[in-house]
């Protein structure tokens, strides 16, 4: 049976032809301002394009692949990457891009991102001098060893030890109980050659000086085998097959020793003698932990991306239900229980991309400052960068999940290729400190500077990251509750809507007695839609600096878009806080304007949706989406992939006859 | 190295036995009530001790296996429970049981659960004398063809036709176009014999009378070869790796001839001339597709209870952070962020596993009320069955990926057992019509009972579904608005809360002109919640009536913690229709009182916490998680785990050495 032409598939081609022609924006204009660049652009684009060409990099036959396969698949990758690195002269800095946007979460992905920038910024001179040139060069692999079988979120309580030995001048690095096993080592379970060791550095006489770095060799450079003392392994597949290609490790080590240098000394540093002694500068060393924060915000940035370039794609090709006078059924994303999931999380995944710009050029800032010793910005980066990765790893899952149900049947297929995306981003909400641990470490911030302000009664204390809270101060204060709605065009009105909300909130967790259970999420959450918020604003108002009139008109929509469904989600503090008027009429929904005004913006956005998703550039490659291919013929993708699953290479499965007995209990002639 | 016993490994067992020792109820009573009685569990727990005893079900191996061995795996397990059957004389209810309960989602659940009472409610008498002994006895498996690659929700699009021909008395089966091709059949693509297709009638004369259902056999019962003019496969694996055991297939038809008697003829009959003709009491076979929904309901309670068991022993036994004055780290059970976010999804497993009980109550009500001629229930069954699919479905899903975050990283393994969970039971918001569209039903319901309510000014025509609609009548309807907080112990206020919700925002959407975008789901989501909260007051008032004192105490308070927290995850509604008192003073949150009064009593059911999970009597086989083992040791289960991962089978990992060069780019003698 040959399969004919249906006429849904012309169809299919003509939906997404129809969509790119209505688009009013200039899409390499917006691409460019979202890649940081024209030049930049290109030279990634150029990038994706040898890649995916590339044999090595062929995405089509992994989706039947076990794990050890996967694995040895990422072990090629990451091999051919650094070839291709000396055949066309990438920059190292485009190495490590590669390494993190291949779309397979393989070990070098710690070592570029965590184990490379602890050890130049902490590591002792002598340290760097042996190891600096081999760690840029990629001799060899690190991963940081840090969490332990009993001991994640709480630092100070990992087991693992390295007492100082005056007389040999080394460390004896040791794992004392099952669960002082290090766990979780992104790359350590068969590929790292060296790692970060924290342990509690106990000194000559036994004093306990808590967690310090320790840089280790794990396995041989000659035949990669183990290091005598130490027991490394893989701890296993992961939920839903995330991170399938990398090994995750754990490690325990029998009284290993290490050289002194190789204490990575940034914060304190122990002398021939044992002696204990602290660096002036300690706090420089910190940069390099913000930096894997801020990474994350773009992280999920792009995956937003991706979900809502899939999404928008197919539900613009998808039709289903009522028909049209076109005779047609109607577009799928033209049904408002749809454009209301998919248009919020294509502004959301814009927004993050912007913030995750920002925070990079914030992080740069800092660490200038730091260099001349100036830690002013330290603290608020900590608070920004923290109060960010709980915003964009919490959205991001959720934007994900939304985008692939919003697909129906057809988006729970591995093809679909949001699943995937999905159980590789959900760790992001636990690691770089679990989301629901961190939200504490912002109510802390936010109730200090809280407690400063209404104690001096002015704003000199306040940095952007808590600016909100000037609004409590009496010459801001509306000590009448609100009668008017805000303007919901205006997006000035609507940030300080947030904003108030913001100070509302962390006010009353300020004096509250008795905190209930959930408030330290909304506390939180508040605060940094406020400061997201403020920056929305200060994106809205740069627009037309980098992008044509109309361009930046659609961008300010759809900026807007991301301020209104914010305020909607924070409904609840807003009424509850009397933000909102409450004179409601008989069957008068209160939210009502907000809600209407939102479906405003998103009518008003859904004829630039194809657009607003081609502007984020990817390939099909990239995307590896049969629902989400950019010539929109859906059902030729889908049915094509369906033939290579390997269940279809045998009309009759293996194992059906089960010890020479049918599955069918009794036969039948046909 | 061995290894040695940590103290957190013992302190693991004792944080165990403590909490067991610390819960006030009588665990066998609650689990009794659970089950629908004490025999129901006493057999249950006998399959399930024959079950995790026999290497056929052995699941320690599955995580490392490709979809063509679990799929393999399924089939002998399917094979092997028909053999026990015979063994221990399971009855065929009971086996259906255990094929639906054996944690793998192998072909034959949709052979028992859909194909099978579909036919036989639907057959005429000669497809049943034919077929009915084979069906029953598994001599043939089949599965149901509805539908296609390019129509699901809108069953009316479907391409696939069934042409009469009165020469030969059969139908012409037939697929004219690749995007009619039958897609997502549960079974198909290996395994079926037969299945009941969805395919448009066309009569003599071209006269096309819409979707009808039609028996067809798919393979051959010799030698399970493909039929003539049939094109079979499988989809594809599923995202995330979920149903990874079930073929879900796809079909083409190429004019396949079938028998006139094929046509399952409950709702309608082609006669040998081809005259239509529809049968008097077509109403009757409805009953089959509301209990696939109604099994729905129990199927979603009893993954949150897994969901809940696992993640309350982990958080039992865990310990992190803070140290209490026995020098230990606190269990982070009694962290307020953390049972704040597992007590109510515990609540809710309850709360769900009854009304899945209730709910096949009132079926069997309007099965035997359906011989009779008497249709009078059948709207509200499926209005509520609707309502219930939704909200438990969404909810599952929700709660056990809450529960998997809760775990920190440990949640993230494969071993944890949750993402396994999660995958399995996401296409639940998918299948059995697509929640978002689903909505729309229960609103247009909502709005038509409302017309008829506010024009009638009568309550004449309300349903147990829809009785909230009374308190918009003038009696009942409060003018002024709120201003007196509920009772939050008095479930009857809470639950008069709720009601009022319901009623508030359906009067609104029906009086509404321009509507939202959100609207739809808003209300839906209240009228059930108010329809659930109406019936768990029946359950906190017939506790006593099953269970002792104590008991009944205990479950009382998770009763109203579910009807507390659904108040919360309403109160934009409650605020916004000015049915929650609105006069906040300067840092007052209006909500405060009802999280409060959440914390409270979270507080008083943290102690019956592990008793109320061991009610659910599930054994460590069937949870097959190593943070939920019923004896707290759960580092000892997870490094034991991690050892039979595949990849620690050799030190040197296979791909290590890429084409002869070792993927360090240098080396360096260690
Ligand atoms: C995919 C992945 C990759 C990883 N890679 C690495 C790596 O390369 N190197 C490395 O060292 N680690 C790595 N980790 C480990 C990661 O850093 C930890 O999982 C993370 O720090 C959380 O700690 P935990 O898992 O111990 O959670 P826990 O701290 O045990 O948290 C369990 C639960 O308790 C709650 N909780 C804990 N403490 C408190 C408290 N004080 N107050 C209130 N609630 C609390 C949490 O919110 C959570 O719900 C990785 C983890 C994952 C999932
Ligand atoms: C695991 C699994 C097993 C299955 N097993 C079977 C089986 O055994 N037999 C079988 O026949 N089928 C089966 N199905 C198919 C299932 O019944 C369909 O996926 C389901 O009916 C949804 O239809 P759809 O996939 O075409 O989604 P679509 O209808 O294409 O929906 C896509 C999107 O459009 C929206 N939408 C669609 N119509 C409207 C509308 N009118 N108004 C507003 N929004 C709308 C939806 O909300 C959704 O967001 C299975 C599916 C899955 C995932």
């Amino acid at each position: 049976m040959t399969a004919k032409m249906s006429p849904l598939d012309i169809q299919n081609r003509l939906d997404m032809l129809e969509a790119r022609a209505q688009t009013h924006i200039d899409v390499p204009q917006i691409r460019a301002m979202l890649y940081g660049g024209q030049d930049k652009w290109d030279t990634q684009r150029k990038i994706v394009e040898i890649l995916s060409k590339d044999s090595v990099f062929d995405k089509s036959r992994r989706s039947f692949m076990t794990r050890k396969e996967r694995y040895k698949r990422g072990l090629a990758m990451t091999h051919r990457v650094f070839e291709l690195q000396e055949v066309h002269k990438w920059s190292d800095a485009d190495a490590a891009w590669v390494i993190r946007n291949m779309d397979e979460d393989v070990a070098m992905v710690l070592d570029v991102g965590v184990f490379e920038p602890v050890v130049k910024n902490q590591g002792s001179q002598k340290l760097l001098e042996t190891y600096g040139e081999l760690i840029a060069n990629k001799g060899i692999i690190g991963c940081y060893l840090q969490t332990e079988l009993g001991h994640g979120t709480n630092v100070a309580g990992l087991e693992t030890t390295a007492t100082y030995l005056p007389e040999t001048q080394e460390f004896d690095i040791h794992s004392p109980t099952l669960t002082s096993s290090k766990w979780w080592i992104g790359g350590l379970g068969k590929t790292a050659t060296h790692g970060v060791v924290q342990a509690k550095l106990i000194l000559p006489g036994g004093k306990d000086m808590g967690p310090h770095l320790f840089f280790i060799q794990l396995r041989s450079l000659k035949d990669h085998s183990v290091l005598p003392g130490i027991m490394l392994g893989d701890i296993g597949p992961k939920a839903m097959g995330g991170y399938v290609a990398n090994d995750n490790g754990y490690a325990r080590f029998n009284h290993v020793r290490i050289p002194r240098e190789n204490m990575l000394s940034a914060f304190a540093q122990v002398m021939e003698d044992g002696r204990y002694v602290r660096p002036p500068h300690a706090k420089l060393s910190y940069g390099s932990m913000l930096y894997v924060r801020a990474h994350m915000i773009s992280t999920m940035g792009w995956a937003i991306a991706k979900a809502a370039t899939v999404s928008i794609r197919y539900a613009t090709v998808r039709r289903q239900g009522t028909k049209g006078p076109d005779g047609l059924e109607k577009q799928v994303i033209t049904y408002s229980s749809l454009y209301y999931r998919l248009l919020p999380l294509l502004s959301r995944a814009y927004v993050f991309l912007f913030l995750g710009q920002n925070l990079v050029e914030m992080l740069a800032a800092m660490q200038s400052q730091l260099t001349t010793g100036d830690t002013s910005l330290l603290a608020e980066m900590h608070a920004t960068s923290s109060g960010l990765k709980i915003l964009a790893s919490a959205t991001a899952i959720q934007d994900i999940e939304t985008a692939r149900r919003s697909m129906g049947g057809h988006g729970y297929s591995d093809f679909a290729g949001l699943g995937r995306l999905y159980a590789d981003h959900l760790p992001g909400a636990t690691y770089e400190g679990d989301n629901f641990v961190l939200d504490q470490q912002i109510v802390r911030a936010a109730v200090k500077s809280c407690k400063t302000l209404l104690g001096l009664k002015s704003t000199s204390a306040l940095t952007p990251s808590t600016a909100y809270l000037r609004l409590l101060l009496p010459e801001f204060y509306d000590t009448q509750h609100a009668t008017e709605f805000p303007e919901w065009d205006d997006p000035n009105t609507v940030i300080a809507l947030l904003e108030k909300r913001a100070a509302r909130i962390v006010e009353a967790r300020t004096l509250v007695v008795d905190c209930d259970a959930s408030m330290d999420q909304r506390v939180s959450r508040a605060a940094t839609e406020a400061f997201v918020a403020v920056q929305v604003g200060k994106m809205i108002q740069s627009l037309r600096s980098h992008l044509a009139e109309s361009e930046a008109a659609v961008l300010a929509k759809l900026f807007n878009l991301y301020l209104l469904t914010t305020v909607e989600s924070g409904l609840v503090d807003l009424l509850s806080f009397g933000i909102f008027p409450q004179n409601a009429e008989r069957g008068r929904d209160l939210t009502g304007g907000l809600r209407t005004a939102i479906k405003q913006l998103c009518l008003e956005l859904l004829p630039e949706a194809i657009g607003l998703t081609d502007a984020f550039g990817f390939t099909d490659w990239q995307l590896d989406s049969v629902l989400g291919v950019y010539d929109g013929r859906v059902y030729e993708a889908l049915w094509a992939r369906a033939q290579t699953e390997p269940l279809n290479a045998s009309e009759v499965p293996d194992g059906y006859e089960v010890s020479d007995q049918p599955l069918c209990r009794c036969s039948m002639s046909d």
